[in-house]
Parts: structure tokens; C-alpha cells; sequence
């Protein structure tokens, strides 16, 4: 649903083509996303028609584009069409692909999987005492 | 539990402490992973005990973590415990955190989510006709 949104469906039946559930599925998987803030209704009336809601990404989920990307650079690695990727993801001004780089912030060196760690942060003991 | 394992997790115990479900649904969720090959069970044995095995991720795991990181960041970014984070991933060998960026391929500009568009890729029309 989030990759669809990412793809610009807005429309309740733009969701149902590309997901393909049944509507109250569907219907009920929107309203989780808004409940979590992550997409937004947006009414809109056509000619003739009643009133009617779309569904935007708020700046949440918007937020969620690069964890998006990840996944989606992932399957492309290892789940792979042979044929390569079915949707690329391009710089909007230039149209050349865009990297997700794990970066050290103090020297900016590109980093790999195995050069990072977890450390316990500020919030570590509110987890624990939970 | 893809969490719990880059976070240093490797026996069924140590799954069990961290997640703490049933020990059913644990076992049923690490055999999908491993399946999926994204762990592996490697055997291991302590002296005067049978033989056991631990999980560790594989390669193709491990290039599960910049989603990892990126799902992480967001969290600590909409749903933030107000002490901060619980857990900060730094950089093995100087100890600062890191960053995961989107940039552009071709100038290596820094890109937000309204930077970025999908495109049809080279496995597009393989999907369309499927």
C-alpha cells in the first residue's frame, strides 16, 4: 500500500488495481494507515458524483520512502526478475538512478552491513524497565 | 527478529528473551527465515549437551539492514520514547553514528523523499503481463 502510494495511487480504485485485495481488506488496511497518521484522506467531488475521498501520504509516511527504497533494492538483489527491476527509482530533476548509503557521520565514508553496530541509546533503560 | 539478530542474537533463547512469544511462533518464524535464506542454522555444542543449533544472518540478511536502520530511524523519529532512542547504530570503528542517505547517483546530492520518483524498469513489461 505504501509502495502504491509511493507510486502516486491516490484513489481507493488505483489501490485495488495494483493491490488486488478484496475492497473491505483493502478498506480496512487504508484506515490502519490513517489511524497511524502515515496517509491522509483527501475529499474530492467529480461532475455529477458524490463526494468522495483520496488517500495522500502525510510527511509520516512520506518519511517512509527511504525503508521503501531499502526493501525494494533489496528484492531487486536477491529476489530478482531476470529481466531486472520492474520500477526504478530516479533523481526527479535529473532522472539518474538514487543510492541508500549507510554513512559514517563523522568522515563520510560509505559503510557496509558488517561495518556497523548497535549501541544501547538514551531511551535504553525506559525499554528495559518496561 | 531480524532486529533481534543484527543486534547480536543468535540462540533460540536469546530470540525467546527478545521477542518474547510463544516458543512455537518463534520456532515456526526462524524456519521461515531460513527458508526465505536470510538466516542460517549453524550446529554448535556445549560441552556435556547435545548438539544444538544457533541462527545467524546470511549474506542476503545482512543486506537486510539498511531497511532495518531506515524502519529504526523512522521510529525514532514519529513514535520516539522521550528519552530517545533505545538502540544507535554506529560506526564499528570510530564509534559514531551513522546515516542512511539518499543521494543521487550522478551528483551525489543529498535527496528527500519529494526528490525522488519511480520509474518503469527493464522487468516492468514481465510484471504488467504476469
Amino acid at each position: 500500500m505504501l509502495r502504491e502510494a509511493f507510486y502516486g495511487a491516490r484513489r481507493f480504485e488505483q489501490f485495488q488495481a495494483h493491490v488486488g485485495c478484496a475492497r473491505s481488506l483493502l478498506s480496512e488496511r487504508l484506515n490502519t494507515l490513517v489511524e497511524a497518521g502515515v496517509m491522509q484522506r483527501v475529499p474530492y467531488r467529480e461532475p455529477g458524483q458524490r463526494e468522495r475521498h483520496e488517500y495522500r501520504l502525510t510527511d509520516k509516511g512520506l518519511d517512509l520512502v527511504p525503508a521503501v527504497i531499502a526493501l525494494m533494492r533489496w528484492g531487486d538483489r536477491w529476489e530478482a526478475d531476470p529481466e531486472g527491476p520492474a520500477v526504478e527509482i530516479v533523481h526527479r530533476d535529473c532522472g539518474r538512478p538514487v543510492e541508500l548509503m549507510l554513512r559514517c557521520s563523522h568522515d563520510d565514508v560509505p559503510l557496509g552491513a558488517r561495518d556497523v553496530q548497535p549501541r544501547p541509546g538514551p531511551g535504553a533503560r525506559a525499554v528495559q524497565s518496561a
